[in-house]
């Protein structure tokens, strides 16, 4: 069962917006047997919408299409529809009603562009919207089904969430199935040849992707067909022989990001963390707490981004920061054990860097960032040279340092 | 001239990646006068690549393809791409050069594996990848453009800016034009009713986008066409009509995200703020901390996530904690102006809340956040009631924090 996706946006194309609504839809699709073998993003324009709808009916089974359901001029997206399928506008009640119900709850006077999203092309279903008043649509022609959602996330999400996709899930007939190890320390070409002769040796169905990112490669095993238990012994073994080979580069042995990794390892040692960041100004913290459940290990943290509040607030000595600079070796452990010890956790990490784009200096240039972990017995420190912008250094900064303390949890 | 972005990806169709590329391609391509018209996502299948390059040629002056061109078994581009064009893959000199200078630089030795990255289709021109061992690809046939390029971001980014972008400006022909203004505080419908009568009057060539997201509505003004000085005229009319009637719900009137509006604002006034942050964990600090320059303005904050940390880092009365609970105006309003004294700055902002996916009661369900912002003379204080899931829920609330700062700061 083919699906297709297609979200409408000038926004996305002009790349103000990025588009992560497909990437959510993908995720939740794969598993229900459905795969996603196209995704478009188009403008809003009536020639792009027939087109793509054109391209998408002869490919696909399922087409899901996003955006240009909202209230404004720019929305052309169901009169379009009308003219595709030849139909007309008709005011549909449920819809109506559920503007009624939010507009009420706003304790705001529904005008015409309100009143106007209860339309829906005749040969439509509405889906009702929770949170906001857009339906989606529902159309069923030749054995192919499209919806049509609002571009909102939450919107779109609880839509297909509550209706589309227990229908969807009927309707599958392959199984679908996928693994991932995340490996660390080793690149990805070194990783490739030395599981070649596994992966010439796959039986059909199954497929493995290298996908790589800030200094871990993901190795994501799939397998497809009829026959569960088949594909889920199939990936087992070819799951085994990799990790066999790999050995201690395998980090996890299923799709985790690396907070998710250091996050179980705590909550298992019944261990905890605090961080003291400087360059990273707060996106470790983030990183972490972005996990639910982080409180259990993790009591607070620092952002000492001036010279000052690392003197002030950890201890850093002024003549320290002064002679060695405060992207220094001797700064990021100071700064480590100071926030272990201010916060009484098991673990300390401190990051010191230049994010850029400005800052750099001939002996510490843009990127130069030096990181810190400490148990309280031994303190670990590194210094990466990155070279991406001020995000990717700051986002790759946090990536490092928390694969640094995953490391000094399991010695 | 029209552009299409082609992204090669299982990793995306199955929504385990978001593609960043092509919104970065597409807001690089839009100032020199290309017009993307469609970002596909396709599998890497030799079928795919095959349907979408018939595809974009049929539509498209210029081609941009990422991924599939590493040195895995899984990428399959430059096979495809010769039997598209009936040419041979040969072997590259120069970018043979770029696999050795790296390969030394990391000391490494090169394998059969990496060698072949030097092996180009015969038709095309080999563009230095100064990141990476793939180097990019150049065809032009019967007048368009097709541009292959690695999926790795910095690699993809560093190619494009250095030869294909300035070629790229040499060819186009139209000029484009874009001025965003942003609005907070009134909803998307309003603002269509009220500015339609400016929309129904625009000048051929210039249009109005909405782009809502988080409270805030971004309207996009762009305008096209041969005479540079008229669409500038044509779009700063258009601006100033629409700012005369939304007044003071226009928050910025270029493409500026809210911590980029506080920062230029701090900047400006030379003044300073520090965060207390709980449910956050760090991500308003990080929103902070991501504009360049703002160590003028911030000197650090504080992630004071159990209880504990509050009472002792900030002060904040523990059976205040236990009567009241962490979520409350009156810890909020404790913690905000704890850190401003602590961090002596001009503004103190706090943020504590639930962001789920446990931790709600019935009094105070997953999605509670109450935020406060202080000046030392004022404090002001709210609650909000989000609806997402955990990331949602703490992104949403450092843009509203933040938004409540500017809003004190221009008191």
């Amino acid at each position: 069962m083919k699906a297709e996706i297609i979200t409408i946006g000038d926004e996305i194309l002009i790349g103000q917006v990025i588009d992560t609504n497909s990437a959510w839809i993908g995720q939740q699709l794969n598993p229900l047997g459905w795969d996603v073998t196209r995704i478009t993003t188009i403008s809003d324009t009536a020639d792009a919408i027939t087109q793509s709808l054109d391209n998408g009916i002869k490919n696909s089974d399922l087409i899901i299409m996003t955006g240009g359901l909202g209230p404004t001029k720019d929305d052309i997206t169901k009169k379009t529809l009308c003219a595709y399928f030849g139909v007309d506008l008709v005011f549909d009640e449920s819809a109506f009603k559920n503007v009624e119900r939010i507009f009420n709850h706003l304790k705001r006077e529904i005008t015409q562009v309100n009143r106007d999203q209860a339309l829906i092309p005749a040969n439509a279903k509405a889906l009702q919207n929770n949170f906001g008043t857009a339906p989606g649509l529902w159309f069923e022609i030749d054995n192919r089904i499209i919806v049509c959602l609002p571009g909102v996330p939450y919107e779109m999400k609880d839509i297909l969430s509550n209706f589309v996709f227990p229908q969807l899930q009927k309707r599958s007939v392959d199984i679908v199935s996928h693994r991932t190890l995340v490996v660390s320390g080793i690149p990805e070409s070194l990783i490739s040849e030395q599981i070649e002769s596994i992966e010439l040796g796959l039986p059909a169905g199954l497929k493995i992707a290298y996908l790589p990112n800030y200094g871990v490669v993901r190795l994501r095993i799939s397998g497809k067909g009829k026959d569960a238990t088949l594909i889920e012994s199939q990936i087992t073994k070819a799951v085994s022989a990799i990790e066999a080979i790999l050995g201690k580069y395998v980090i996890a042995t299923s799709d985790k990001r690396i907070e998710e990794i250091v996050g179980s390892l705590l909550t298992e040692k019944q261990e905890s963390v605090s961080v003291a960041e400087s360059c990273t100004g707060g996106y470790v913290a983030h990183l972490i707490t972005s996990m639910p459940g982080s409180s259990a290990y993790f009591p607070g943290s620092v952002v000492t981004y001036s010279y000052e509040n690392k003197t002030e607030v950890l201890g850093v000595d002024a003549e320290l920061l002064w002679n060695k600079g405060a992207v220094s070796q001797e700064v990021v452990e100071k700064m480590a054990k100071a926030v272990k010890l201010k916060n009484n956790t098991n673990y300390g990490v401190a990051i010191s860097g230049i994010a850029g784009p400005s800052g750099g200096t001939e002996d510490k240039p843009v990127g130069t960032v030096w990181m810190a972990v400490t148990n309280g017995i031994n303190t670990d420190s590194r210094v990466y040279q990155l070279r991406g912008d001020r995000r990717q250094n700051i986002e790759r900064s946090g990536n490092l340092a928390l694969e640094m303390l995953r490391q000094i949890i399991l010695t």
